[in-house]
């Protein structure tokens, strides 16, 4: 029996067989720690090296987010945030993901000394400013690979910061419900994210699912990506050329990480190799388009303007590679088997030795081949052929009836004592045709090949050994080249869907703009598109005095549409994407916050209605002047006053204390009276038009306010049963008949409105002249 | 290079592997057939053999339906369908998993010809009956096994035909919003089925998984399930044992799988071993509980009672494996290598053979040991070593400094021209501390020694093989062992979470009947407990003469879990489960309706308005008397009055139409006044209590309406700010006093009611005094 050493412990965290991993999608191993009430979140992907830490705000809200964001496999976390009650609902979507670590692990002195020793550096400033509770999870994460890799670290870069507020925060609820990167049952396919994924790369995949998890908010940063990819839309040839080479580039960052954890084989070399050398003829034709060279290109530039500085970087980064490809060029065979231990994978005049080996290992085959042609004139048995099996190795097989005649010689010379050499066939083996035979001269023929062979196979793997030191000791230019070549990746498929798709680049500025010209809906617009129907633009403006949109209409009319491709437009343009719209300028974001779609969860104890208003909750109590917000149909799923007086009172405060742009759909066509009293809001109804009876949806949003909502129409349409859609009318009618005759009993609520407020309003000093200017012009004069 | 031939294609279907696949899911491989406008089903999963044939009814939604129990992995059908506009939606949620193949290909004739070969019988028939379409559809799915898996078929159990009607049917978003094998975001904790699934064996999880997406409708069948169940939950001990002994069976089906395909490894054969040797002592232990016997046992059941057929089916099924075992203990080590080709898997004693090849390679060890006691005593040097590596094999290794002293001698003799056999130190290497050396003796041993081992390999190899023949050769009593294991597994599991959780015996018969004492739901209940609370149990009675409950009560209150409860209680009665209830008596359901929750598809154009009434339509127009429909507040996501309308036709055209048992849950308060017109509808709520200003949900069912939503005070709950809450009792108090100035203005249907309804009623010669006698008496009468 053979004893089996632990060589490593596999966690969902801690995968890197491709197999296991899918190339488009990261796979993050987390950590969070928490010091002195402050939280910190470190994240690595150990197939790639990627690896970064970021300070969080206060609250389990940010951490949700942050993990939302991440959709980690596995997260590391003190067994004391595992008891906090605070965080019992946060925690609750990983509880599958969650590995508790004894508190004593967090520490973020050791954890620092940890780091600067594993990235050789005196200090961690070199690479940014990280708060303790960062570094703390960053060592965790650290010591969990040493402890998973038994010993063994994968190349890691150097962790990157995330500062607070770089990102557009998109709480769990937003990110689901919008469907960025899956859509609700999960799916890929349908999501935002598959709609403008035309990356030809896993790198750029991950890149591009990177960078949609977590849009930007810097106005700066976003433009220059922006301008790359802009770029890249008015270099047509270029950016086919360029999508053309990378998809011939395989996983680069991954071949490297199994390289370093010894789990590398030969494909992994020839896998670099491969990548590495389009970089030359890449640069080649970028440098042909113009953008290389002075910084101010001739061609696609036109003068005076600049190279985007994010572009600038990717073609610096690509750097040289020139003599480790040619090596592994000259080492590696053109298609190495999987397994190093196949052997084979060393390409004929690269060492000597193996050649010599190889050689030896052919010339024994050869001299088998003369033994048979001898043994064939010494015994004068035509049919004699020496063969080869597993079970005998090789052996020399004649018929039977000749068989028994050398036997019978054998057994005779054995009598006369007589063994003269080279001519004493040792019998081996019967079979039905044919008896089997060895020599003293066969064997020894055999154990020389066989020798051969084996010493052949030890030589390849001390030099697969060797060419993946090689590789590693240029570690950093190889990730770096990786992730330019990623990064090319992503504004290139951006660009092409941007093409393709007739999107727009937007302008991203600090301003308090939100300013679409017929904006589209990327998905549903796809999905028409495959149908053969076209999608119907719609305008929408929520800047400054019209900062909040209440819009009415019947059902299937486009409403959800509506508001679901403004907030995905805001995310496209932050990620530094084109848009789907004629024009777009939005001032930057800082965070989204939806109350569309929800089912309920009765196994945590809520109905749909309390998720609706825990997610109401959330915006009300959190949503900035910055914010944007969109919410679908707040109030449905209670009793048709409570609805509308929650709606009513969610309205108001939106209107007066968030103070953020938003957009507002809604069945209670009530609500619209309200106009009359709150100052930016306006009302938007989606058009119908009927026709001899029949009802047209037109999709589109213009001022005004609907007076129907055309139910029965939709019940119609989704195949209701005739007579009940008859008896449904007959109620409508009489209900309807009804309101008319007491128009009053309606909704009389503006006297209300003034009267009841003041009592409403939150406990501030005086809350009839102040709450306003509290909020308005010092707030938004402090973002201009 | 070498050439790499094609072995097999790899597709989603058509998987073997135990990493790629999940151990507790099936993964089926189905194929769809139409010919003559009738449809055919069959499926299989090629890594366990199991193989199932059905004949579906006309019209998508039986497709649609059969796919979603189904979950298949991949889906063969010809190109026909897929270019069929009435299956668009159908197929619109598999669209990743079809394969398209030329209709040519779904010949019945054929496939019955392909299958009566593959089985070695004359006919079919004895296996059941078979449509032609089914047929058709069985026999692509061999052509496809047989094409992707390059001519090798896996061993497959015949077809078993799935009866029409013989299965609960339950329609893809029934199935979804139940949450019976997956949450609605995919995960399988939360479902019904993680709550019940006790399994300890990969073969009992799939078992129980394909019993509860298809529940039965022949009583008698249940009935053998349910007697099973309940007679293990008497034998406390017995069922521990046995629990205890599964454990320890492996997947057997898997492992023979691979081996049929020739990709099964040393650990599948020690698998069957494993599983088949527990066997005896398994039914020892039933047999010690008196279960086993003449068929009357003693001991557990008592006098006069039957042993349940299902269970004695199984107990004889398990077979008698002595012979076997007795083979594979003996040829196995006891924990043998994944790969074969590691070799040493075969044990000592097994094979004379092998052990003399083995006893020569140890003995060439002994003999290099020796070697070197030789070389020491010879040249004095008692540091002198026999080493080895993978480069250079064996080796003699000396310090330096004698090494010269060898090297010295060497060319000494060389240049007297005298060469002594057996001294003649060739060198191979130098390195910093030592030189290196071989001999011919040397050489020749371990020429020996590694002839041996790959010889003592290439016999394993052969033995192996021998070993499989045998295994596959009793393929089919391994089978139905297996099954009786998954068997004995599920109902074990079943009685075990029915002791645990307090389930109950249900009698399911084929009255009409619908009635539950004090049922919980599953999945919320174990929820709650963890979290250290109770679960309010409630009655439930749908029984003729009301088998229409309105029910009516606040938000929280409970209405979703209760409506969800019932269904999930039948669902569980039908698979032969016990049910969390104190009592249950369940007419079988024939089909099983659900409207609750949704989220809208804007990418297939649907609000969530839209999904409902699709829905809804679903359930008016296929509902007959034997279905069972959950309707949780049609109307929501459209104006009030619409809303209201279509609610009040849908109720109506339930109870005058379907005449199913329906509970319909609405925050309409004003439908409650229907109780006074329709007969079979009562009236239901959930109870609440005010106390010094709190609401109190008691999460009772109660005969009743409800007066109020609660919706701010669940919106209280939810954490909306206070200013919020307030503002929304102002408005709502204000709302309030208006309708009771005009109680009128309300709902004032019931006379429209009387008039309206004749002509909303449908097309039939004499609605006013037919529609009522058409359906119930005949229909009911007939089914008891």
């Amino acid at each position: 029996l053979v004893n089996r050493e632990v060589v490593r412990l596999i966690t969902p965290g801690t995968l890197s067989e491709d197999n296991l991993l899918s190339a488009r999608a990261a796979n993050w191993l987390a950590a969070v720690a928490r010091l002195k009430g402050e939280t910190g979140l470190a994240w690595l992907d150990m197939s790639t090296g990627e690896f970064a830490v970021q300070a969080l705000a206060p609250g389990p809200a940010a951490l949700a987010a942050a993990l939302a964001r991440l959709a980690p496999g596995e997260v590391l976390l003190p067994e004391a945030l595992t008891q906090d009650p605070a965080l019992f609902e946060t925690l609750a979507p990983w509880r599958d993901r969650l590995t508790p670590l004894p508190d004593s692990r967090f520490d973020a002195a050791n954890a620092r000394r940890r780091l600067e020793q594993v990235f050789g550096v005196a200090t961690l400033e070199g690479f940014g400013a990280f708060s303790p509770p960062g570094v703390a999870a960053a060592g965790t994460l650290l010591d969990y690979l040493e402890l998973t890799q038994k010993g063994r670290l994968p190349r890691l870069q150097p962790p990157r910061p995330v500062a607070a507020g770089a990102i557009l925060e998109i709480d769990a609820a937003t990110r689901r419900n919008l469907e960025l990167s899956a859509t609700l049952s999960g799916a890929r396919a349908g999501s935002l994210l598959a709609a403008i994924d035309r990356t030809v790369t896993g790198p750029g995949a991950r890149q591009l699912a990177a960078w949609l998890a977590a849009p930007l908010t810097d106005p700066e940063a976003i433009t220059e990506r922006a301008a790359s990819v802009e770029l890249l839309t008015r270099l047509g040839d270029t950016r086919d050329a360029l999508r053309q080479r990378l998809r011939r580039v395989p996983d680069l960052l991954r071949a490297l990480s199994r390289l370093s954890l010894e789990r590398g084989g030969p494909r992994d070399l020839a896998a670099i190799a491969a990548g590495l050398a389009e970089v030359p003829d890449l640069k080649a034709d970028l440098l042909g388009a113009g953008l290389l060279g002075t910084g101010r290109g001739a061609g696609a530039l036109s003068g005076g303007e600049r190279l985007p500085a994010a572009l600038a970087r990717a073609l610096a980064e690509l750097g040289e590679h020139g003599p480790l490809v040619e090596r592994l060029g000259r080492a590696l065979v053109p298609e190495p088997p999987l397994m190093a231990r196949d052997g084979g994978f060393i390409a004929a005049g690269y060492h000597q030795d193996l050649d010599e080996l190889r050689t030896l290992a052919s010339e024994s085959k050869r001299l088998i081949a003369a033994l048979q042609a001898e043994y064939v004139a010494e015994t004068g048995i035509q049919s004699l052929k020496i063969k080869q099996n597993n079970v005998l190795g090789y052996y020399i097989e004649v018929p039977t009836r000749h068989g028994e005649k050398l036997l019978a010689a054998g057994r005779a010379r054995l009598e006369e004592g007589g063994a003269a050499a080279g001519t004493d066939f040792v019998h081996r083996q019967t079979t039905a045709q044919a008896l089997r035979f060895t020599t003293v001269a066969l064997s020894d023929l055999e154990n020389r090949l066989r020798g051969a062979a084996d010493k052949a196979l030890a030589l390849e793997l001390t030099l697969l050994a060797d060419l993946a030191g090689e590789v590693l000791a240029r570690g950093e230019e190889i990730a770096r080249a990786a992730g330019a070549l990623a990064f090319l990746d992503v504004i290139a498929g951006l660009a092409e869907v941007a093409v393709d798709r007739g999107h727009v680049r937007p302008t991203v500025d600090a301003s308090d703009a939100f300013l679409i010209e017929g904006g589209r809906h990327p998905v549903v617009e796809a999905a028409l598109a495959e149908a053969g129907e076209a999608f119907v633009a719609n305008d929408c403006d929520l800047t400054a005095e019209q900062r909040l949109w209440l819009l009415t209409g019947p059902n299937m009319a486009g409403k959800s549409t509506f508001l679901r491709q403004n907030a995905l437009i805001a995310v496209l343009a932050q990620i530094g994407a084109f848009v789907p719209a004629r024009a777009a300028r939005i001032g930057v974001v800082d965070r989204l916050f939806s109350r569309v779609g929800a089912s309920d969860d009765l196994a945590a104890g809520r109905s749909t209605f309390m998720v609706e208003m825990v997610e109401t909750a959330a915006i009300l109590n959190q949503a900035g002047p910055r914010a944007l917000v969109i919410l679908d149909e707040i109030g449905r799923g209670t009793a048709t006053y409570d609805g509308l007086a929650l709606a009513w009172a969610t309205l108001e405060h939106l209107h007066d204390h968030n103070r953020c742009r938003t957009l507002f759909a809604t069945h209670y066509h009530e609500l619209t009276d309200l106009a009359d009293k709150l100052k930016a809001l306006t009302c938007r109804t989606m058009k119908v038009r009927e026709w001899k009876g029949r009802v047209v949806f037109l999709h589109e949003v213009a001022p005004g306010t609907a007076d129907r909502s055309y139910g029965i129409h939709v019940a119609r349409l989704a195949g209701l049963p005739p007579a009940v859609l008859k008896r449904a009318e007959t109620v409508l009618g009489e209900l309807e008949s009804r309101h008319r005759r007491h128009p009053d009993a309606d909704l009389p609520l503006f006297a209300a409105h003034a009267t009841a407020r003041p009592a409403a309003a939150p406990p501030e000093p005086d809350p009839e002249s102040d709450s306003g200017a509290a909020f308005d012009p010092g707030g938004r004069a402090a973002l201009e």
